[in-house]
């Protein structure tokens, strides 16, 4: 017998856990429900196996759910032994749960429950079963999400006017235990800056409890924490981390100055972002959203090269159809979703992945094109939020942005239709429409993609076409308009939030000005630790001082100061400066083309499929190691092989 | 301020009660859940209002699920007061509730929460909030079902081998309350016949319990209670009758032997499977099957005149796309859903209601062709069950009756689409598919409708031809053929099963055949009576004697002794002998136009749309008072417009 687990149909594990995560949002003392549709678990499954029973053994189908086990003709019960008689056996457990999501364990001497067993929804459609390695013994619940524990100790406990602050040193999140003494009462803030937790009217989360209430709290995000009433000098507190322990699979260091901080403090960011899903930040909403997803995908890739916390995602942003409103009410965020499936596909080669969540993504694809135009633009629908970005765009229908994401989409609709061995009816949809933009959006005047045509205005921003060059819309002498007219055009606007930033310097480092691209994180990042920041903020305007910095969307304390997508440069190094790039699906081959830049020295290891790729730079020389076979050093127009294992030293041109 | 009541998103509350429903089956003391996919409630909604606030005015939002209150920038908690400033005011409620189903409840002199308020599931598709009259009060909960409760005292109590048996009279459905002895433990036998509760083996349902279960047990259908096992004797047994309170709308006495037990027990059947939903009977699955639903629309159209438990009812069968299954797997079933809808609006004009459920109609609807083949004929797919009826028929593909009932749903969508405003592109559909049976199906040596044409067996059945007739598929000429060479021809295979037995009489009493089915009605219904029936079973052989009543599906007590489709002598005497017909949406319109057949004397009152219609005869003499206008009574070509109030007496002619 292999090892038992606790088995169920696949994706209602990522489902349930993202339910229970969108509906944890609290904003002053208020349960804030998510604002679109949030999917739930189905109601029943079967799951069914077939085996040869020996004689004499028996085995018990464990369950939190109730129902029943059908073998032959006889009904038999869950949670108690059954006598098996001897022979082929078909074993068909029928489970529901409508606190949870239907499971079950199985772990005996002529049974196990394992991903061999068959799961279906009562619609005739078997699958193979799900389970995940930290559920394999009949205690664990699936229903509890496998997060790790480790107790946090304050760096300081200050008095202050009506209770005492908390300083957990650096951004935390966890469960906080309080111990109100009988018929006190306290108030609770959570900071993360030290304002924020002296400020209960402005604080994102706050709640006021009694000794009725329970000791441990919600698992929140914070830095301080004042606790606040009369009660609050007798209040025992203590605090610990709830993570996911994910092992780092890259790193870097470096002399430059400040860059070592700059690569903790994106890395520290972005663990605390590695939850159930990749969160956008540990603060506020707590919900998962596509584009910020979109961004964790790329960073993961490097900083984890673990497919488990991508695709736990990927299948809670998909949900379940029918699809009546846009992935988080966003039409670039419902692409962005399409796009990173292909993408994770393409990295990862995991194909087997694709196929168990194939149908709602033609079914997302679907509810896309049902909202097209008659021309095949994608345009703004009732209930649509077409975002792009913060920054001022022209957003009159259709938006330039918006069809060069639809293009995208089409495009990976097309490659992951190929990976599922079905005809691809997508590939033409995108030429269409690229002719189309071309036609429509492209300004032989300026050189460049305006926003919108139908306006009159005839806008050019960086966000356009910056993504006319990731996506590789424009092509050849386009590409070099574009290039010279917009991303490198100091006349146009700058880009003002890091979500859009990241796509710029990778945009940046894609055409080779990687040294713009270090000059930012120098200025950005380390501007941002220079202001005391011990996690990478949702925003920075180097121009703020003091608490100024913490305000957002009209609150005062509005602004996340731990957000996932601000842990770009991880990115950026392995990918840029390091240089290593997976060259097919799966990582079985690799390019490594270091770029130092202007840096004078580096040390990296970075992730490739089997193994790693390890660099040590100190200008000009570079010495590379690869672990894994595959793999080509270049620079230039050089290429060398690298054999595993085997350590080579280069002199990079200037 | 009018009356306020709990609002929710129409369809929530039957979709939550239809999902416990589908999850309280119990067999031989195993939970045994649905083995179709079951829909339940979305986990979050938005209810919103504008209104002009008073100067100093508050309201509360209460909820038993938790979220927010924003009026216009501002949060505020649920379930404490709110004071709103005065002015033109919007106030939204987002509520999720995991549980349940999201609903709130606001009882103030300056709002109350009603019809008035509109709901949405954060899809941007605002609809009027629903409510129901029995939710009204803060301390109602909408997750609890409305069932009113009146103690049942036993007839009588037993000393039986090993335990007491205790008598209720006749069939019934309820909690019963046990007081199981300190360390005690006993098993409770539920039986429909006495056999059945003293054969602890082989009883549908069954339970031991210990002094630690709970006093009270669920629902469940028993005319008989065994309690074994040695506390037996000092355990307290106390039963109630849970039901719904529903006005019989329609009345029928005679003296003609036997018939108004008939009706009784026809009557008391009915009721006991008249709950959240029209359930098919009320002891073995207590699942919500469309076929049988589509009956009980039918009868409860003349019973009761009430729309509410038909609509709970179509809602819960529709459930929510995606549809990944045929409704309860069958084929046919789907078809009637559609069918059943298209009649509960001709019959009602409840377009409204029709409105609320019309997107889900027309995903069934998709499904359904999406799963016919190339010519347009229904066939079996993976997961599919063609049923028809227990009855042998030739099921090879494609089998003619599907077809016709597939014809009937294509109807039924042409007159939905009318009603709702929307373009019809059903009706073409039907035509097509009409000219293709007849071509295929129709055999002109026979003079009769073939089951398939494809196995070459060329089988005639009574079943295909009598639905040819009930949906007139089969006109003139045709119609006379298949009258003579199926409905009426002594040589075919007879109906079997009472479920086709009430569409055989339908039809019989459509062609005028009405003796025929008085006959039926005496002897199979009386039959049952005889055999000492509290309530219609389903199925009954009078050839059979004893126990063998009781045995079907290979289970000495698998048949249901309460099965609402044998109620159909309600409407065979409503419709056909009292003759009283809506002829309009609503009733606004009816016709009267007995047929005694072989009986000397009826006194009958039959609802119509705003009134009713009392008729009382006595051979030859008709005497007939409607209540409301539009009436017109008829006797062959003779039509006397019925003036309401007034009493009208007619010789009818032989």
């Amino acid at each position: 017998m292999g090892e038992a687990k606790w088995i169920w149909y696949p994706g209602e594990f990522e489902i349930y856990h993202h339910m229970l995560l969108s509906f944890r949002r609290q904003e002053k003392g208020c349960d804030y429900p998510c604002v679109w549709p949030v999917s739930r678990p189905e109601t029943g499954a079967r799951f069914t196996k077939s085996f040869a029973a020996p004689a004499g053994g028996s085995f018990t189908v464990v369950t939190r759910g109730r129902g029943m086990v059908r073998i032959g003709s006889r009904l038999y019960r869950v949670n108690e032994p059954i006598a098996v008689p001897p022979g082929e056996c078909r074993v068909e457990a029928d489970v529901f749960d409508l606190n949870a999501f239907p499971s079950i364990f199985i772990d005996s001497d002529i049974l196990v429950t394992d991903g061999s067993w068959e799961a279906e929804l009562f619609d005739a459609r078997p699958v193979p079963a799900a389970c995940d390695p930290a559920f394999t013994r009949p205690q664990d619940d699936p229903a509890v999400f496998p997060f790790a524990y480790a107790p946090l100790s304050p760096a300081a406990r200050e008095e202050i006017c009506g209770g005492v602050l908390y300083d957990f040193g650096r951004e935390q999140f966890g469960p906080v235990t309080v111990g109100v003494p009988e018929g006190g009462e306290i108030t609770l803030v959570y900071g993360e800056s030290r304002e924020e937790a002296l400020d209960p009217e402005n604080a994102i989360v706050r709640e006021t409890l009694t000794s009725a209430d329970g000791a441990v709290r919600p698992a929140r995000a914070f830095r301080y924490i004042a606790v606040l009433g009369e009660a609050a000098g007798k209040t025992a507190l203590s605090a610990a981390l709830e993570y996911l322990p994910m092992e780092d699979k890259a790193s870097f260091s470096s002399e430059e100055p400040g860059l070592n901080a700059i690569w903790e403090v994106c890395r520290h960011t972005f663990h605390l972002n590695t939850r159930e899903f990749f969160l956008d930040g540990i603060k506020r909403d707590r919900w998962v959203w596509s584009g910020d997803a979109y961004q964790s995908f790329m960073i993961a890739r490097y900083l984890y090269n673990d497919p488990s916390v991508t695709e736990r995602t990927i299948v809670a942003l998909l949900g379940k159809p029918p699809y009546r409103r846009h992935v988080n009410t966003i039409n670039d965020y419902s692409a962005y979703l399409i796009i990173s499936l292909a993408e994770h596909c393409a990295a990862s080669g995991r194909v087997g992945f694709v196929r168990t969540v194939w149908e709602n993504v033609k079914a997302l694809y679907a509810f896309i094109v049902s909202r097209l135009d008659a021309r095949g633009y994608a345009v703004r629908r009732t209930g649509d939020w077409i975002f792009v970005d913060w920054g001022v765009l022209d957003k009159e229908d259709p938006v330039c942005f918006e069809q060069i994401v639809l293009w995208k989409a089409h495009l990976a609709m097309a490659e992951l239709s190929r990976a599922m061995g079905e005809p691809d009816v997508y590939t033409e949809s995108a030429a269409a429409l690229k002719e189309r933009i071309l036609r429509d959006f492209w300004d032989d005047e300026k050189g460049a993609f305006i926003d919108s045509f139908a306006s009159g205005r005839r806008f050019v921003t960086r966000q356009t076409n910056i993504f006319a060059v990731l996506y590789g819309l424009a092509e050849g002498e386009r590409r070099a308009h574009v290039i010279r007219n917009a991303l490198l055009n100091p006349a146009l606007p700058a880009i003002t939030t890091p979500y859009f930033k990241l796509y710029e310097l990778i945009a940046l480092c894609e055409i080779g000005e990687i040294a713009a691209a270090q000059e930012y994180i120098s200025s950005y990042w380390g501007g941002m630790l220079r202001e005391g920041a011990t996690s990478v903020w949702e925003a920075y305007d180097p121009n703020a001082s003091g608490a100024a910095h913490y305000a957002m969307y009209g609150s005062p304390y509005g602004k996340s100061l731990c957000h996932a997508w601000g842990s770009g440069p991880i990115l950026l190094l392995c990918r840029y400066v390091a240089g290593v790039r997976l060259t097919d699906a799966g990582g079985k081959t690799f390019r490594v083309a270091p770029d130092p830049g202007t840096y004078k020295d580096f040390t990296a290891t970075v992730p490739v499929g089997a193994g790693e790729v390890e660099l040590s730079y100190k200008k000009p020389f570079c010495t590379v190691r690869a672990t894994a076979p595959g793999g080509v050093f270049a620079d230039g127009e050089n290429e060398t092989p690298l054999e595993p294992g085997k350590t080579y030293t280069f002199k990079l041109k200037a």
